[in-house]
């Protein structure tokens, strides 16, 4: 029986010939990541076993990225924690306020990450950089500590689940919809524990974009993973990124997966989850009148610079709805310096939105558009959970930066086409 | 005898030819300001005696902008509050999320205040307003809330100190410099409930936006309010603003004042207050060794965009000291996009500083840069309390955006001589 293409790089990274799905399993780590929120956790752990040192201080991230620049007393301290240990450990990719950008968006964009790495990320959507043909998943803040102690992980094999995707996305459908699409397929849990191999033609229309994208929401389904094979955009990605040497896996012909669906790209459309579950997706056709108060664009998912000439497109010219707010947060400093270069935050600016410097905030509802009682937003973020983004009554729509900007115009629920 | 230019302003709106300091009168308002910390308590108050409509709709000022976009959920529905009663009220001048800036700037940029106003605000800088020729002062919320029903409001007619300011500033010496040394040398008492007159020839050397930043400051020295005689830079700001009708008033030649100051500005150096007071005062050259961890350049005293274009000079082509966090925040939107097309933000951003969307924040303490255990910041903001931006045992140090971009190149309080 062959190998998933995780199986593959797990296998690699374990020393082994072959690994089976449900088996155990020790690999080496290239990369180890923790935030602000995540890493003193880790950094306590550390001390508690008494192991100051790190196994390697260029194979590990620290990003200050989900409270800065510091919203508080309690964060100002959680990052000066992280601050101080990545000053005497000399860590190489300490990211500090100002050099930063979130996470997921950062470690790819500066060529920390290639494919057949193998990334434990004390953030549950360290998953990304499977768009780059890494295999690289969340972890908590103990294995973290374990991970920067060691330089190695214990992981259960996963089985996997095949996504063929096929054709030519239409106009306005992004690896947005087609994640939300999958979610709202197989649900929630749909992907429990397994790898989400995506496969087909229609890769080749996808963006690195995109893909980062998609397989960054990988874990809304439940997956262990999401992984994308690697073609001529990935290896031109990585060239322009990384001076890191690359290897390539690919799926054996005869590996298992548990299910295999077909998606034709071309039939999607635009699609919106509603609360308080990613799987909860309507089109963009059958949403109906739902009046918003706030609109947000950016996060891991979303705040790359496609996502924001999306935006862009849309805003070019018009105004954000009087009395809804709209948050533009690009993900990070590079790609805020591109969106200035390209006009983009300008046209941001003179429609009314607010755009904000590089970070996670309002998304798992940090600050920076915090939600009041039953008021509701579209939000290009990844999660729409009760209470993720402020009161317990407030709702969350999960959609693309192309819906989220129509639907700052509108003040509704809307697609492109409704304001194009 | 005669009257100072504020007691004139204070007749006129009163309705009476000659008014003394220590009279208690009652004064037309030109305008009545809150935001979304002190509006909320004004509407309530105006709520509990049942008085719903407001005076003039076009008369008040409700401007988001300390918390926002909303840092929690207290702050959105205080936002949300005050979003309501505007729309109830038909609010001509309500500045949501993104249409905003900080309120005294955004004022004299949108227009709103002119010279001969008579204007309360609820928020103690509202004595900014002094730069254009008009009586401002702060409030609070009751005073807003009778002043939104009634269009009027009580004052005691305030005494004066006369500050006559002569002669050019050295380079690299500001408006925030001639505050701060001020207020050093007054103290922060040293003009309790008094106007703060300026006059003198070397007022023709400052720019409006040092002006702006001056007047902004006289609450620091306890003063009611801060003037300044009106000119042709004044005119030709409010001819540029404003469509208002404006009204010069002067002192009278034998105008009383309860002490006189002549300040040679040709003599001043780029000063600092230390911790914990404004008085706290030294110049640069004494200020010896002291390393900071943050510098914050914006707030209603120093974001406007003379301020920016003085960071950029300092922060072009030289990188933010490693450790060491600065964040850049325009005062208003306008600016933004003003410093995004004169390529200030892209020297910010790439100098590794924030460049955050229009807000308080940091000032007081709100989010956007609070200070952990025993932190400095240098800050071009207006007040270093015991615990303003943060932990108790935090030191705020305020200064120019000369000083604060030079301090932030080269990780301690420095002046722009050390890095030019």
């Amino acid at each position: 029986m062959g190998m998933t293409m995780t199986q593959k790089i797990l296998a690699a990274a374990a020393g082994l010939s072959e690994v089976k799905a449900g088996q155990l399993i020790e690999a080496d780590l290239s990369l180890v990541l923790g935030n602000d929120i995540t890493s003193p956790v880790a950094i306590h752990e550390m001390e508690r076993f008494d192991k100051k040192g790190v196994f390697d201080k260029d194979k590990i991230a620290l990003v200050l990225d989900h409270f800065v620049p510091n919203k508080d007393i309690k964060s100002a301290e959680h990052c000066k924690c992280v601050r101080e240990f990545a000053g005497c450990n000399e860590i190489t990719n300490f990211f500090d306020v100002g050099e930063m950008g979130i996470e997921h968006a950062l470690l790819p964009e500066k060529g920390l990450v290639v494919a057949g790495d193998v990334v434990i990320g004390a953030d549950s959507h360290t998953c990304t950089y499977g768009a780059l043909g890494a295999f690289s998943t969340g972890v908590g803040s103990t294995d973290m500590a374990a991970g920067m102690a060691t330089g190695k992980a214990w992981f259960k094999v996963p089985s996997a689940i095949k996504f063929v995707l096929t054709g030519k996305p239409a106009e306005y459908v992004t690896g947005k919809d087609v994640i939300l699409h999958i979610i709202g397929m197989i649900g929630v849990d749909g992907a429990l524990y397994q790898s989400m191999e995506f496969t087909g033609d229609g890769i080749s229309y996808l963006s690195m974009d995109d893909r980062l994208c998609i397989a960054n929401m990988a874990i809304e389904a439940g997956g262990k993973n999401g992984i994308f094979p690697v073609d001529e955009k990935t290896i031109a990605y990585m060239k322009e990124h990384s001076t890191k040497e690359y290897k390539v896996y690919e799926a054996d012909e005869d590996a298992e997966y548990t299910a295999t669906y077909t998606i034709d790209l071309s039939s999607l459309k635009p699609t919106v989850s509603f609360p308080h579950l990613p799987e909860n997706t309507h089109t963009i056709d059958e949403v109906g009148d739902i009046a918003i108060d706030q609109v947000v664009i950016g996060s891991c998912t979303n705040g790359r610079i496609e996502d924001l000439r999306a935006a862009a497109e849309i805003l070019k010219g018009r105004k954000v709805k009087k009395g809804l707010r709209c948050i533009v947060i690009p993900a990070t400093q590079a790609i805020y310096l591109q969106a200035i270069e390209e006009g983009l935050v300008q046209t941001f600016i003179q429609a009314g939105a607010v755009v904000s410097t590089p970070t996670c905030g309002p998304c798992l509802g940090g600050y920076m558009g915090i939600l009041a009682a039953h008021e509701r937003c579209v939000s290009t973020t990844n999660r729409n959970f009760v209470g993720r983004m402020g009161d317990v009554t407030s709702e969350v729509y999960l959609a693309s930066p192309y819906v989220a900007a129509a639907s700052a115009v509108t003040g509704k629920i809307s697609g492109p086409k409704d304001v194009l």
